[in-house]
């Protein structure tokens, strides 16, 4: 049975409604009738053909917050009517070493992505979450425990939630810590507030002045205006740990130069051209670069545990489904705080 | 009083017999008369004025083994008498951060090195351990508990093992991690040594088939002529972590293309001229490349404990003073298993 969506059938074309075919629920699936799809700058990569290998037509959106509809007869820890989220992976071979190691999203025999994706059943790649519906399997499926009235703005965490979480978790940021975010969208907005919910001494980077008091209350305990060298100076050397969410190519020699002894810069963020290669002068004393993905299934349950806990939601504005395309070009803006939910009931045709 | 040394008085001169003076034995001092020094290649480059910033005279040596003859009023952890160590650090602030972190060797007010490091006392630097005695803070003293007749092999432990122990430890080698390590030169025959003795499954890099057997014998599971591309294709993607060693500049990209999801290649080697910047291509999967510089006097100590337990020492050839200039040569052409130790008798004018 065909459903609404919302794609792309080429690069150049806008995202538009389009009648898709999700497949039966087979018996470790589990059928989610879409509730809520965060807007991610992937989204926009992807639809556009920026990175290579758009496969179309192409329905972008993994931050997925839904109803379950129908679980398949192996489903063991989810029934009808669950409120669940589904993220940026939809399937692995779950016997790999990563797999194993729940690192899902680096599966040695290809993770099988929410969008984009080789998979059997037509059209041949798999397609996210700008629909009324999505069958995914148990594995992938994450229990959402945050209140009813929160469960838009929870969306966003199924990518940029997790893609924070899990380097800030692995730099161990908490009390005495002073950790770094740089650029205040999408992630940033996240990784402040999951920083600062650890415990971290958190300072928030930013290239617009315009920013500042935003930062300071997703709480930021200084926001620094990355354009000022003064400011970027009196930094130097004091961080144990930066996330560098910037999606724009640039110089990262700017926050190696602010890195502690034994500090480290992880970058999510991921370019359509990439940075220019770092100082290896700027990275002597234990400092170290390194890129972090998102985070795989299990770490992902504990961040949405943990939110729901502490309160912690994005900062969203809905929007309906024929707003996709606008909410597109103000997003390439930073138009936006800081993250687009587009509202599934306006995807019905 | 002037002591014999073996020092350099310019970078393109050998290093002959000369007098210093050390310092008087101050309160939290202890002088050590030295019984046997390790050649480090480092010792070579900084002779050389190979590094930028050598000061002359130069008298290099930092894997030091001696019998404390003088301590301070403050000292209290050590006696005349006791069997000790020095590696590449005698002195540092020790109320920095990095000091506080047991870093010593990132020291924020600047780390005294055991040569070539500024000092009040004449000449104006350090000189290192090519000496009949030194005088070093008790901070940087070592406690040694191998046999008598293991003394000379354990030099080395000061700098190669530390070197090699630090990384290997952070990336938790042992049981179930396969651990790859590049180079069996002196640092590298150490690493093989200590990751074998972690648990680890152990495979060593050479480019000399000549080597194979001899990695072998040092504890490698496997080794891998790395001129010979199909037995490097044949360890793609396999490595948890990846220790190399080597002193050359050479490219990363043969051995990031061997991690496993989630790896780290550790450098540890200081090449004259640096590496090409490896392929961020290889990078993706949650693998890293970063750097690691000796290890803090805590570690080093335990490294030591855990060497004198397991009855681990260097592989070394004894030579005498007045055989420096031509063990140098011969280290330069990678001639020696694994690495010269002086006999610090043979330094007495």
């Amino acid at each position: 049975m065909a459903i609404a969506a919302y794609g792309a059938t080429a690069g150049d074309q806008p995202l538009a409604p389009m009648a898709i075919e999700r497949r039966a629920t087979g018996p470790k699936d589990i059928r989610i009738a879409m509730s809520y799809c965060g807007i991610c700058h992937s989204d926009l990569h992807q639809a556009r053909g920026e990175w290579k290998g758009t496969l179309y037509p192409c329905v972008p959106g993994h931050e997925i917050i839904g109803e379950i509809t129908a679980v398949g007869s192996d489903v063991t820890g989810f029934a009808v009517g669950d409120t669940v989220g589904v993220g940026c992976m939809v399937d692995s071979c779950g016997r790999c070493q990563s797999c194993a190691r729940n690192r899902e999203q680096f599966c040695e025999n290809g993770t099988t992505f929410t969008y984009n994706s080789p998979i059997c059943d037509a059209p041949g790649h798999t397609l996210g979450g700008y629909a009324e519906e999505i069958v995914v399997a148990e594995h992938f499926v994450l229990r959402v425990r945050h209140h009813r009235e929160q469960l838009a703005a929870v969306a966003p965490l199924l990518c940029a939630g997790i893609t924070t979480w899990s380097p800030l978790k692995r730099a161990n940021a908490g009390p005495g810590k002073k950790v770094g975010i740089v650029g205040i969208g999408g992630l940033g907005h996240m990784g402040v507030k999951l920083a600062r919910a650890f415990g971290a001494h958190v300072v928030a980077f930013t290239t617009s002045p315009g920013k500042v008091e935003d930062a300071k209350a997703l709480g930021a305990h200084e926001v620094v205006v990355s354009r000022n060298a003064d400011e970027m100076a009196a930094q130097a050397n004091s961080f144990d740990f930066i996330l560098d969410t910037v999606a724009a190519s640039h110089n990262l020699d700017d926050y190696t130069a602010l890195l502690a002894n034994d500090g480290t810069l992880t970058l999510v963020g991921v370019p359509e051209h990439p940075n220019p290669e770092p100082n290896p002068d700027n990275l002597v004393g234990g400092r170290t670069v390194d890129f972090s993905m998102i985070g795989g299934i299990a770490e992902t349950q504990e961040m949405l545990d943990f939110c729901a806990e502490h309160g912690i939601v994005a900062d969203i504005e809905m929007i309906a489904a024929d707003e996709i395309e606008a909410g597109f070009e103000r997003m390439k803006r930073g138009d936006v705080k800081y993250r687009f939910v587009v509202d599934a009931s306006t995807l019905t045709n």
